[in-house]
């Protein structure tokens, strides 16, 4: 079986929009339970060598989250809330704590490929072009990519 | 004692973004409380004549909420997370169920003029043009006038 490995990373012309894509060997099902299970998430989120302790975690419709990303003594923490957590799509809001002032909000999908591959599709909507520009010239697609060729090893592990 | 009563709803030229602007006789601390107590948004949300039930209210960081407002016999119903509740400022997620796929990120806060009168700020931000001139084209503006006026009222009543 291959995947396409390559993370697709789009700023949207028209609106302060950032869409990602990336294909993975899975099912629609693995990859829900990748983005919405504590002790799944914590394990491949974020670039190489970042510890992720989960402070809280509802994955559900209303509820909310919160984890602290450590790595050579430095912490990076980040909070949210689960508008809507269905089959269909995950919607949540995103704030670093970092920039406390700043606020995200994403919806994330995956479509079927069919033998056993899925597409992720992820985006996140802020309220200027300066604050999404900041966000893409902030060295996150290193924490992105790092993070989904974790998530390919742990799909492939079979724990998920 | 004099307030300016008429609301200000501004689409942003380059974001899919509407701005609203209305100004009360009241302190900020109080603008607060009349949007994040349970019992005192009920009683001035929304259009004339409806009443509004609290399905579920959380108002804290993290939190959630849904109501339902009838009227003749119709019911609308509207759910979201509270990202952030704090004296700054107010951080939510907005979704009327009838457009369930549809969701607004909203941010609120609350400029003392001084004088005992305090400006309202919230703005509404959607992921494209089309859906904010769909809202900008329902007639929300309505039940934004008639609500903010029976929270004038509310306000004049010494309850909040």
């Amino acid at each position: 079986m291959t995947t396409t490995k390559s993370v697709s990373i789009e700023a949207d012309k028209n609106v302060p929009l950032v869409r990602i894509t990336r294909d993975f060997a899975s099912t629609p099902a693995q990859l829900f339970r990748a983005h919405t299970e504590r002790g799944l998430f914590a394990q491949w989120a974020g670039p190489d060598g970042m510890d992720n302790r989960i402070d809280y975690w509802d994955a559900r419709t209303g509820g909310s989250w919160r984890y602290v990303a450590r790595r050579d003594g430095q912490e990076f923490a980040f909070h949210g809330s689960f508008h809507e957590i269905s089959p269909e799509r995950l919607v949540q809001t995103f704030t670093y704590e970092g920039v406390p002032d700043g606020v995200a909000l994403e919806t994330l999908w995956f479509e079927d490929l069919g033998g056993g591959r899925t597409r992720l599709h992820a985006q996140s909507l802020v309220d200027s072009f300066e604050a999404r520009d900041a966000f893409l010239g902030s060295g996150m697609e290193v924490g992105i990519e790092q993070g989904y060729a974790k998530l390919d090893e742990l799909l492939a592990s079979g724990d998920v």
